[in-house]
């Protein structure tokens, strides 16, 4: 399944696929033949040269439009979403989830906003895949539920996406279907290529789009690596062949746009790895990763085989990733290499490592429970040397340094962040960026993937390179563009959001549930709770107190006792006074109450009066 | 008020105020002399010239031990407070505040447990501050309404505690003291002298314990500027003496001691600015740095004069500080430079350097109200040049994030974090702290002020530079040791932890308190509430059902009312059984009304049930 091999087909397929495209591309090669490599993007060359390309514009404006509508990925990390759409037909790339922010309360995880895929989905021809990370399938299943539409991807994303799908009931069968780099995808008027790129996981690729409108690339996750463990690439060759035929529009991740010069190779962790393995001598070796980090699990399986120790797995997402590897066969293990975690206490400590999740701090995950003396299987002490091979991705900063301080009170020797290169990125930095620029040579780029600071530096790297501002967009979620020759144009704007999954729950926890888990949980409760006569509105039974997170009753008698016997004098003053109207009643306990408890606490606690009627 | 003015008559007081003390500086001068601005610490030499000194530590294990009390500032970033305690006599260094964890919702700030203090509060002489940052005077109100004991520090330092102190309204009138560096304060059997050292807030001192049982170094906060803003550097040479006459033990911060080499001077901000000011042209520049920063204030009055611009000061406690400091002569400003935030409109864009708070992100501060459109007085836009002066503290990152995406979505340039060095720290990296080790060659070495993972990084530094294990203690709070020539040995633990403020609340929120606001934020709250027959237990009125923070009711009627059959169902059924134990009942209503949510909605919210007699 070597590239070489498949490049002359995949030409093949393209001519047979795409005619109008090509044909543009052709026009497009001969005349962008002369600055062949050169840095200066498309979109520049035709601004400064309109008068010569005055005639072909006429032309170029009779090819329909792509419009693209971002549901996801802009001004945000995660939720990865977007939308193109040619001549009544649609095509999806990605369809991923978000982490919760630390606001969102309770919150499991968060999903687009699906309502304009739902209003246009007879138009959905196929949502393509680019890799099996959660924040580009982890919608999958909340997609699927309402609109069954096939999903396309290489053959790891996919047996990662079958895995996801078993926990959810759909009511009908998805349709997967596996394809390679290099293959080319028919939905409708698009012809979907795959190109291979490195990242995090394997089997990543992105996507050229050759549409009626012309050539359009989308990156997915990728970085440059010259000497990857898996041994294959990003196919470089590919971007630049496409940016000799001309291309309309980059979209490119910013992920990393923020960070100057490139990321190092997974060969570099290798490096330590190897140094550290052999520092270890006597003691056990702990190594926490991503457990989708598929390349560093190989990585520390081909460590373990070199120094004669087993490898055991903990946590139940790194198992699930390491059985979908293996399955399909991206994972190399020696026979008799891997032990189950209850074999641990079969070998002495220098004979073993074990792989774990945990390396973001995440309270329930393995390692957490392993510092906190809270992990079945496992406890650890000074016998034990932990690499933490992973950054903490911004937010989790806190919860990691908590791990690691932890395990050093236990004794543990403990390699973390910067200490040693024990972890690259996934992700391209700015002079990778700079290097896809320079190959595809897009008349028009659009950054993607990224938060606003993300977005705005690409462009600013763009621009750096020769690249007109003008030829640049950067979006938002729900923004809608029309690319076409002439340029980019705004169009009408579609709904799009940020949909919240609480358990089973997908959308029924918004702004007012948050608000409310939000005051509870800062300020806590109090209940007043009291019948009432149904005639005469006279007090029968109570009120009655009951607070939680708020103080430690037991030792609050006395307020406990005023706010008792303020509520009872409002609601008898009611009575008196024939105030029968309930809103009315309840508000005036409520502001009273609260007034008592600012004043005698400084709090705000949520003041639920409940009156029951007799 | 020179070092050089004052160093003979400092030294005259020594003499005069503890001569057992200074006769034995004199013995170990003499002893250390040969060796002199020797890298190797005295502990190493002790431990290696042991037949050497064999003599002397007969004498040695006559004098009384020092017991140090930790009741703040290890494995903990904030609160730091150190207890020190000599023959009846108790000297507190510090008395500081925390910020609240994630998961201490709704807490206001954390303070240390002060009951050994309240135990021993006849003991007590006075509390020494070495500065007038909140994690080291922002206890002291909470302090003085249990003891009331003197407090000393420099000019700067006790104006910020008056300060503090006006908002807290004390029984009895604060005995505050003010002393420079260079001063001798008599505490008992303790001589504690203040030295000067640069940090980021002017007028911050160490402190040298002179006590019977040998000297003792405290660093309190401190970096090595050779060129600071405010004149005058970190006095070198009073350590260096002072490690030449003999110290016990020295008790350094380890804040930054996992960042290798130095932290830059003050002066690379400067011309960080002076670059970005030029740079701003047209434009407004806002600049958001720690209130307490006075240096950094300092430095942009100083550039706002030399580029022609007004200052304008924005955010509560920036005024606070600027008003105190400027009282008492801790900034140079000249005349008609700083201008009212209301006189802004007067002054074209151009004119304007407003300085902010709110360079942590946090979400009530100047800068994230200009942020998200929320600030009375000030919009910002593409006419605004913004710096964030200041690096997030771990826990803010995302925070400050959040803050910097939004500001450029509304269209101003911002410049943050590592783009240009517009911020430096205020503490010691790698080898600024061998420097401080390598002049005061302790006996013995207490790493203080950092998470665990500072601490043993600091540990590894002085074991770098030959000190040996066994003469470096890391701590905890509510550890306690005893000092003296013969070692470090570790005594009866004391009663520490952290104490929750909350509102007016002082120690009222506790674990049970804090469990359930997790609970109710996470999943809400659903209250079942019914009155009851109180002769035959029957159902006469509800049950009601009051949910907040669960789901939206309005769209949940189902399960609200499957909700209230199934605990109505529950009360009769108790009712026919003569089931009248309401604690049963509850218990029953709450179970099975869980089960039930938990099935259909996967989520676990507060249940309540109340019930009423009547």
């Amino acid at each position: 399944m070597s590239e070489t091999k498949k490049r002359p087909q995949m030409k093949k397929k393209g001519k047979t696929k795409a005619p109008r495209n090509m044909k543009q591309n052709v026009k497009q090669n001969a005349k962008q033949a002369a600055p062949k490599r050169s840095f200066k993007p498309a979109a520049l060359l035709s601004s400064k040269g309109k008068a010569r390309s005055g005639a072909k514009k006429k032309k170029g404006s009779q090819k329909p439009p792509v419009r693209v509508a971002f549901l996801g990925g802009l001004n945000e990390i995660g939720k990865n979403l977007t939308v193109f759409e040619c001549q009544d037909d649609i095509v999806i790339v990605d369809c991923g989830m978000a982490f919760p922010d630390g606001d969102m309360l309770g919150v499991d995880l968060v999903i687009p906003d699906y309502t304009y895929l739902e209003q246009n989905r007879d138009k959905i021809r196929g949502v393509v895949i680019t890799h099996g990370h959660e924040d580009h399938i982890g919608g999958i299943p909340y997609l699927l539920a309402k609109v069954n539409v096939p999903i396309y991807g290489t053959p790891l994303t996919i047996g990662l996406i079958e895995n996801k799908l078993r926990e959810h009931s759909l009511s009908a069968p998805p349709k997967l279907v596996k394809k390679s780099a290099g293959d080319h995808i028919k939905l409708g008027c698009f012809d979907v290529e795959l190109i291979h790129v490195n990242h995090s996981i394997p089997d990543a690729v992105a996507f050229a789009l050759h549409t009626p409108a012309g050539v359009l690339i989308h990156t997915g996750d990728f970085k440059i690596d010259y000497t990857p463990i898996e041994g294959r690439m990003t196919d470089l060759n590919r971007f630049a062949a496409l940016g000799d035929e001309g291309v309309l529009a980059l979209f490119a991740e910013s992920t990393n746009a923020e960070r100057p010069g490139y990321t190092p190779t997974e060969q570099t962790v290798t490096d330590s790895f190897d140094k550290l393995f052999s520092t270890a001598r006597k003691k056990r070796i702990i190594i926490a990763t991503f457990a989708s980090n598929i390349s560093r699990i190989q990585l520390i399986i081909n460590c373990a085989q070199k120094y004669g120790r087993k490898v055991a797995f903990s946590g139940r997402s790194m198992i699930n990733y390491m059985r979908v590897a293996q399955e399909l066969g991206y994972v190399e293990v020696p026979d008799n290499l891997i032990i189950d975690i209850d074999q641990l206490k079969d070998y002495p400590p220098e004979k073993i490592v074990l792989a774990t999740t945990g390396s973001q701090g995440e309270p329930m995950s393995a390692l957490s429970r392993m510092a906190y003396s809270d992990h079945r299987k496992v406890s650890v002490g000074t016998g034990d040397f932990i690499i933490i091979s992973a950054n903490p991705i911004p937010g989790n900063e806190r919860a990691v340094g908590n791990v690691v301080d932890e395990l050093l009170k236990r004794g543990c020797e403990v390699v973390y962040e910067s200490m040693y290169e024990v972890h690259v990125s996934g992700h391209a930095r700015q002079e990778e960026l700079k290097l896809i620029h320079s190959l595809v040579k897009p008349k028009f780029f659009v950054p993607i993937h990224g938060e606003q600071k993300m977005l705005q530096k690409h462009r600013a790297i763009a621009m750096s390179m020769g690249m007109d501002s003008k030829a640049i967009y950067i979006g938002d979620i729900g923004k809608c563009i029309d690319i076409s020759e002439d340029g980019i144009k705004e169009a009408e704007p579609v709904t799009a959001g940020k949909v919240f999954v609480d358990g089973l729950g997908v959308g029924d926890v918004g702004s007012i549930v948050l608000r409310d888990r939000k005051h509870l949980g800062q300020d806590g409760l109090i209940i007043i709770v009291a019948s009432l006569d149904v005639y005469d509105g006279h007090v029968i039974s109570g009120p009655d107190i009951v607070s939680r997170g708020f103080v430690y009753v037991r030792e609050s008698g006395d307020l406990m006792d005023d706010i008792k016997s303020t509520a009872l004098e409002i609601l008898e003053d009611c009575s008196r006074r024939n105030i029968h109207e309930w809103g009315v009643i309840k508000n005036k306990v409520k502001d009273d109450v609260a007034k008592l408890i600012v004043k005698s606490t400084g709090r705000s606690p949520m003041i639920l009066p409940i009156l029951m009627e007799v």
